[in-house]
């Protein structure tokens, strides 16, 4: 058995896979990986350390060799067969590479999240993603089928701004929401984060200031960061971004766009109202504030449809509206849309023929199949209904459950409710803790760096029996962390 | 008739779509778009600029009107149904938006190329991709029936890395090159090019330096300059990178990695035979620095296999490999790899998250298909047939129209034919003649700034039929270029 495993991690280091300085799981977590016990480890790992091809190092745990160092030794391999262990000269380990692109790497947190949502067994009390059960699986499948009635035209690279049929599927479909953009102002992205992405790199000169609502979705994410852009959170109420201080900070900062999600705002859920639209177009216009409006839940209403978005009120082009097919139909379709004016999309668009030459062909086709075929519709009215039910029961519990421990908001629409916790608790240790109880848990750092007291939770990924036995187990952890003393 | 155009024009403006100080395309253009003779876009502009909704600019032709100069004018529509155009204040322009990312434009005559790839009728002699007949429209049509004969798994977000179907499949893949690379080794990414874009922003601190291939497909891409990444360019000879030299310069300007197309090079269809790979290997490894090998057209031999790819002969996880389905089977799939050392991949896949969550779910099963289904086998067999025969079209072209004009070499594989002419030409004016000609040209310029006396060539694009007409007619233009006093 340990023989196996050692010859596993020769492979993996004789292949480079592991390159030099590359430090190892830990044992514990190899011991999970192997299904075997701390002994087998152990042994493996004692007979590569003897021929030197890893190392212990103080405080930094086991970490592959320098091979250089082994190349002057003459060691011979527990497993006579394998000659490909002859040392070979070290191309200098990768780890400065690694962290010294000009890209910051992701949140440790939602590097975590990121793995762990496909670690299995565990209920995703904040994932932002509808569950498998409630995407379009067999609306899908109908599309391909759709598509597969014809030849395909061949998948060749598309023009800068997408594929001109989606472009026009998109402009009727804004067109229902009061949007007036023809396909030559409408940019197909890979999602709405690519453009997001495209426009923190492609339309802001370094240094300069994002204002957006705080929390935001877009503090969960580093592209403006990267791109060192900074941001200026401003306050929200129930009705959406407050205005009073807007004016103020957009002339301190010298801010040169703002971000807002008023429709189902991700984390909290708030719906702006349209009062609140009208007067946010009034103070940004007399500023000359040009707007990113993200509407990635827009479609999602679940009692009554929202008022029409920013870009319906814009007549002078000094909106950038986000779209998005993730969280109405399907997120691995990766299509969403810019919309702004020609010279805005077009330089976008530019930049996006840098990047990836465009959004799968594929994708593109489904998703104008999906929106022209009526598929759309028909699953929004479904999904409505089922998210509805899911957002009721998630309530239920946390009347149940959070009564006197946290309050909460009742969502209109998207995918969030936004746990204030009457008391602020250590976010990280719950986030660890609720991971080892078997929680993966959205803490409200991610979305405003200073928060110590909030949550986002969603209806929309774990199952209903999955939130019945989760929400209940996340209360008591709460209140453990919360407890004097700890 | 002027008045539809006025209308048209009008709402551009109204809506914002053409924002203040947006330039308007030139009256001739106008005019084509149209379909209407110069006189009626005059009157139509008139019009407008009447209305103060545009203005004419000394040397800066026609622009949308700063708005805000027109709101103290009392102007009434020439369209008295239309409400629209009260005047509102202005945004400021965009200009300066546009203008000021962090991320380079294009370079001009590539922006000129991706717009002119969508413009009817235009022979494309050097377009770097199959024409639309040499894709494979029907059997990708039965990969997505196969697809669509049982319910398609939900597109959701995929892990980082890519999904694990498709990884699997390219493993399997690389194994038939020689290369060892499990899937916790692959990323996958939305084409090669964003391979190169993710490793430009994710493991090159700012003013490092790439040494490469002189000329290169990556000095038509702005991905690293953008990223503050500096080239420094390498001769070539008939078997790839010259050798000599390569030592020094890589001391002298402590480059970071190598960048190389070792087979079927781009642009000079350039095939590095298997003593250069192994000296490449041999002092690199010496140099202890990191390849970054594009094997985009490694597939695409014609006559015989190349030698294994750099990353066969790789033991110590010191080269990058870079792949793609775009220019075997279809390029609108937008699915490549690369493969690393792990932590090097997981580094990339975690920018890849924060840049699009990844590539299409779709175009990932369908790429597994392809490749798991045989499909990618049996078209890779077909279109060898066929671009051997039109290569030796196009080398029998060359033959007979630029002898004494121009030398050329003979691909073994890939796209292109790098055509050196015996006398320089002024490359931008050559690109722009050729174009009212009819021709769209990649000039070497492209992939080395200060070429004036290459072409590159591909055989894969026009048909035969344009390329009978436009070669020939390419040989004129130049001549007249070269002629003395010109
Ligand atoms: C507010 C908001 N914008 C944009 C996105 C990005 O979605 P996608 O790139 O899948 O379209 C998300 C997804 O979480 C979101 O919540
Ligand atoms: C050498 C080389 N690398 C990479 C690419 C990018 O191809 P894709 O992003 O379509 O995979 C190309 C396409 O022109 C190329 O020629």
């Amino acid at each position: 058995m340990h023989r196996q495993i050692s010859n596993y991690l020769m492979d993996k280091i004789s292949s480079g896979a592991w390159p030099p300085g590359m430090r190892l799981a830990p044992q514990r977590e190899l011991c999970r990986q192997f299904g075997v016990n701390r002994s087998t480890v152990v042994t493996a790992l004692g007979q590569l350390s003897a021929l030197g091809l890893i190392e212990g190092r103080r405080g930094g745990g086991t970490r592959v060799a320098e091979v250089q160092a082994a190349a002057d030794e003459a060691v011979s391999s527990p497993d006579p067969a394998r000659t490909d262990l002859l040392p070979v000269p070290s191309a200098g380990s990768w780890n400065a590479y690694v962290e010294e692109g000009v890209h910051y790497p992701n949140l440790p947190t939602v590097q975590d999240i990121n793995r762990l949502e496909y670690e299995q067994g565990l209920i995703r009390l904040g994932t932002g993603e509808p569950a498998p059960e409630l995407l379009p699986g067999s609306a899908m499948t109908r599309v391909l089928a759709e598509l597969s009635r014809q030849t395909l035209p061949p998948l060749s690279y598309e023009e800068p701004l997408g594929s001109p049929g989606l472009r026009s599927a998109v402009s009727r479909e804004l067109a229902k929401n009061g949007i007036q953009a023809d396909p030559d102002s409408i940019l197909i992205t890979s999602g709405a984060l690519q453009g997001l992405q495209l426009i923190a790199v492609g339309l802001l000169p370094r240094g300069s200031t994002i204002l957006l609502e705080k929390p935001s979705y877009l503090y969960s994410i580093h592209a403006f960061q990267s791109a060192g852009v900074k941001f200026s959170g401003l306050p929200m109420d129930e009705q959406g971004l407050q205005m009073d201080g807007l004016a103020r900070e957009a002339r301190r900062s010298k801010a040169a766009m703002l971000y807002s999600i008023p429709s189902f705002h991700n984390p909290t859920g708030v719906l702006m109202n349209a009062k609140r639209r009208q007067e946010l177009m009034e103070v940004t216009g007399q500023l000359g504030l040009p707007i990113l409006e993200d509407g990635a839940y827009q479609e999602l209403w679940l009692d009554t449809p929202p008022p029409p978005p920013l870009k319906a009120l814009d007549r002078e082009g000094r909106v950038l509206h986000l779209g998005t097919l993730s969280k109405a139909a399907s997120p691995g379709l990766r299509i969403g849309w810019i919309v702004g004016p020609e010279p805005v999309v077009r330089r976008l668009a530019d930049i996006k023929m840098q990047t990836d030459y465009g959004a799968s062909s594929l994708s593109q086709l489904a998703a104008a199949r999906w929106l022209e075929g009526g598929y759309h519709e028909e699953h929004l009215q479904h999904l409505r209904a089922r998210l509805r039910k899911r957002r009721d029961a998630v309530l239920d519990l946390l009347q149940r459950h959070f009564t006197g421990l946290a309050a909460w908001n009742v969502p209109a629409g998207g995918f969030y409710i936004w746990l204030s916790l009457d008391k602020p608790v250590p976010l990280r240790t719950l986030f660890r803790t609720a991971h080892k109880a078997g929680l993966l848990l959205n803490t409200g750092d991610l979305y405003d760096r200073g928060d110590n007291r909030h949550l986002r939770l969603s209806y929309v990924y774990a199952s209903p029996a999955e939130l019945e036995l989760g929400l209940p187990l996340l209360a008591g952890l709460i209140r453990k962390l919360q407890q004097p003393g700890v």
